[in-house]
């Protein structure tokens, strides 16, 4: 029955999104099935039906945060392509990582992988690669000289927003990580001899990619 | 005596390495007083003499990582300053992170902070000073532009090692760590207007600076 099917799936999803919160503040070794089942106002029992595990939820937020899709514009309609795809995805994950819940728990279950135990996503290898090619359009865009090893470049880019996103985090709790970010962008694309990167970073202010996390609700 | 106090030290030493093994291979929460003492071969009371708690181990391995000294070249005798400094200092880094076990128990205990309870130095930010002040003299001698931002460069330049290092250790075990720094620094370098970058990496190819980890042993 379709009812039966969609009360089941807004149960896993409560139950998910009382674990995100879970996870965010007390982390893998401070969670556990029951105070998930507790926040999702839920029985025990039902968490086991959706989840074998604790293991198994915590593998769930992962691969839904991260699974990335196409980056679009503000319209949601136009896919953006090159620097500006780059752009637009790496402020669209500084949000994320910021403000969504979801986010900040599979960012703490990634780092805290060695406690987990199952078998989870390799992080980073997918991001570079999707980084990559959008640097293989802007190659063929003109934007960036033709001999750039975009690989390479992508792995950098991805370092520089992992590292700030890790000293924002311990240092100011995340407050300053949109601002860091920008310099971080500044400081990359000059390197990666993008023209007038000032200009193209304010030019493109109003870019929010609306399906980048397309699993999650992202608080405004 | 002297001697009591020196065989004192040397069990605290001993300890103080098995634990770091533990914590490196297992984790904090993987670890405990008594698997340490198996592996330090010393009784469980002699670890507690000298250690209350597994946090006040974790607390002695972080401090003694992240108490960073002035840098100095090869012979250890000249103190290096400016872009020198911080080239032989962020290539040190980046052998300790991969070749010490002490640097990689403290790297990994500082991501788990979240488990271990007491209070532990702020990461990042005595680093962060310490790489601002070598830029303040690359300023005066003439390295980089006067008119630069150093706190905020040096802010980007732990940022990109750090992401570095997490990326590189997750996809790679940390083999291909050392390549990967150097193409952080040759990107980090040229965006700060050092003129030269790729002879001046060359040129400091040799430099390594043996009091950087001063209470450590690096393995070779």
């Amino acid at each position: 029955m379709i009812d039966q099917a969609t009360r089941a799936a807004e149960t896993r999803e409560r139950i998910l999104a009382a674990a995100a919160v879970e996870f965010a503040e007390h982390g893998y070794a401070g969670a556990s099935i029951g105070t998930i089942a507790d926040k999702a106002d839920v029985g025990k029992g039902l968490v086991q039906y959706h989840f074998r595990a604790k293991s198994d939820i915590a593998g769930a937020l992962i691969r839904a945060v991260f699974a990335h899709e196409t980056v679009t514009d503000e319209t949601g309609a136009t896919p953006l392509r090159g620097i500006d795809a780059i752009i637009a995805s790496i402020r669209q994950d500084a949000s994320a990582y910021r403000d969504d819940v979801r986010v900040r728990a599979a960012v703490r279950l990634a780092r805290e992988h060695d406690q987990i135990g199952v078998p989870l996503p390799t992080p980073y290898a997918g991001w570079i690669a999707q980084i990559s090619a959008m640097l293989d359009d802007a190659i063929a865009m003109d934007e960036v000289r033709a001999d750039l090893d975009s690989e390479r470049e992508a792995y950098h880019l991805v370092a520089g927003f992992y590292g700030v996103q890790e000293i924002s985090s311990r240092l100011t709790g995340r407050a300053d990580l949109l601002e860091r970010i920008e310099e971080m962008l500044l400081r990359s694309l000059a390197s990666l001899g993008v023209a007038d990167v000032q200009r193209r970073l304010s030019a493109n202010i109003g870019s929010r990619p609306a399906q980048y996390f397309p699993h999650l609700d992202t608080q405004p």
